[in-house]
């Protein structure tokens, strides 16, 4: 493919508007065609559609899109995209299962067409680093505290109490995206503990107990009721010291006199993601890791349910 | 290798003795050469230890083992016996989480030995007859339903009712197996309705919707608390007419006038199972499918739980 990737934005939410518009209108890569929205608005001088089907329909070219809507309806407009042959980049959580996400990268395979699950945490500046310097050390302990106020983040945002939004671990699956990505080895959920508002069907605070391969713990402390100052931080105990990264990646602390690795170059996470998407396009290739989706599926499956107290919006 | 696999038999409770250990008897591929249980007792004139370590610390020559512990500490027992070069034939569920089943599959493939995850409802005498059957027929919908009394089938294993037990998901994973086998398409969960007795952790009851990727609704009906007749079955509506696969599998009912495909030339589910694990070993290849164990833990994901009644053994 020679020439800018024709993207279509689908789901008009929040995120596609503080985050991919502007990355996208930054990428000469990308040309912004058409945006897709069931109930929302588009943007002045693009095209706009209220489905995949009226996209599809009409006579914009279209050669990927980027699906910004709840993980609960993204699979069946995903899987329509791809049988159109078109390129397609998923926001975190690639899905609401895991099944459909498997079956998703296998359609993909089949069609010959790129399939981009992005985790925007990963594309952080200090993860990178990080990875880099904690690949050689010996690690005693990691502690995930990932304590936000769902009523700033998620304002008014139904689909994250609905079973498939996954609740708190909707911004804990950004913690594990950049876990699974800086720890050397793989880790298992050993035990979980999901506190459920009453009037709720996903869990508003979580707190999960890993252990990795050569059993060293990880323990992850996840709350949506977090007033005042907000945590995204991981903490890594080694023999050489503790590294500590910050505001959800983008702040990396390493020991006195360690010799920090270079800094990432990437722009920030969403520019970084959108210059990944068009390589893969390029390269015609897929990048579809499950790994913490897999990770929140595990904590369901072992966790213990408590019930608490009801949220009210 | 030449001569009978070498095999220890590890978690000495109810499906050992009345599956695992007439198998072996009866398969001249494999020799009984010790058996390991914390808790329970060995067999006569055969070596019996109280841990893996005690066993790898003996003079007893093991090629293989045989993992009938609970799944919540298989993962420990399984990575012992991968690390000492044995191959490892585990029971159903495979693990307790499956980022644990995945790293023991890439263990197992670094050092070159056979992990087999083993299915035994699939190894039932209907379930590639009916597969076959199903290949090229149009499905308009399937039920599943499979409710037993959790008194009889497994009488005072507080593990099923543990995080990680999974409840009704453990018979429940049996139809899945079979589900996954004979449908000819991938599917996926819409919807989950799971019923957690008030005193314990995992699910007693559970309704799930799937749909198929070619649109096709999959109802399943699980249940622990099936007094009188217990129902293992499933029931494949198609343009072509109804297929029931009753009994666990056992039993293939075709419509009327169908040609049925060859029966199945297995003796038997745990016969079944021995025979392909002696093949792996023999071939040096693995078999590790977590799809049944993937929609349990998407059923978790997207399910949505209710408080019942206590329940009491």
């Amino acid at each position: 493919m020679s020439g800018p990737i024709r993207l279509a934005v689908i789901g008009m939410g929040k995120i596609a508007r503080d985050q991919h518009l502007p990355s996208i209108a930054g990428n000469p890569d990308f040309e912004l065609v058409a945006t897709v929205s069931r109930h929302g608005e588009g943007e002045p001088d693009t095209p706009f559609f209220h489905s995949i089907e009226e996209l599809a329909a009409s006579d914009v070219k279209v050669d990927a899109v980027a699906l910004c809507t709840p993980p609960q309806v993204r699979r069946a407009i995903a899987l329509a995209a791809i049988e159109r042959g078109w390129h397609v980049f998923l926001e975190k959580p690639p899905g609401a299962t895991l099944a459909e996400v498997e079956a998703l990268n296998e359609a993909a395979a089949a069609k010959g067409v790129t399939l981009f699950a992005s985790w925007h945490s990963r594309f952080a500046a200090g993860v990178e680093p990080a990875r880099a310097w904690l690949a050689d050390k010996a690690i005693a302990r990691a502690t995930i505290t990932w304590r936000e106020d769902v009523r700033v983040w998620h304002p008014g945002q139904d689909w994250i109490w609905q079973p498939g939004g996954f609740g708190v671990f909707d911004p804990g699956i950004n913690a594990l995206s950049i876990a699974t990505c800086i720890l050397p080895r793989p880790f298992f959920v050993e035990e979980a503990e999901l506190d459920v508002p009453e009037n709720r069907a996903a869990p508003i605070a979580a707190r999960v107990s890993f252990r990795d391969a050569a059993g060293v713990p990880i323990a992850m402390d996840l709350d949506l009721r977090q007033e005042g100052p907000q945590s995204w931080d991981i903490v890594v105990e080694t023999a050489a010291g503790t590294l500590t990264l910050a505001k959800g990646g983008g702040e990396l602390t390493l020991p006195q006199g360690a010799a920090a690795p270079p800094a990432s170059d990437l722009e920030g996470e969403y520019p970084g993601l959108y210059a990944r998407f068009a390589a893969l396009v390029r390269e015609g290739r897929s990048d579809v890791d499950v790994a913490p989706l897999r990770h929140v599926a595990d904590a369901f499956l072992r966790g213990r349910i408590t019930q608490v107290e009801p949220f009210i919006d």
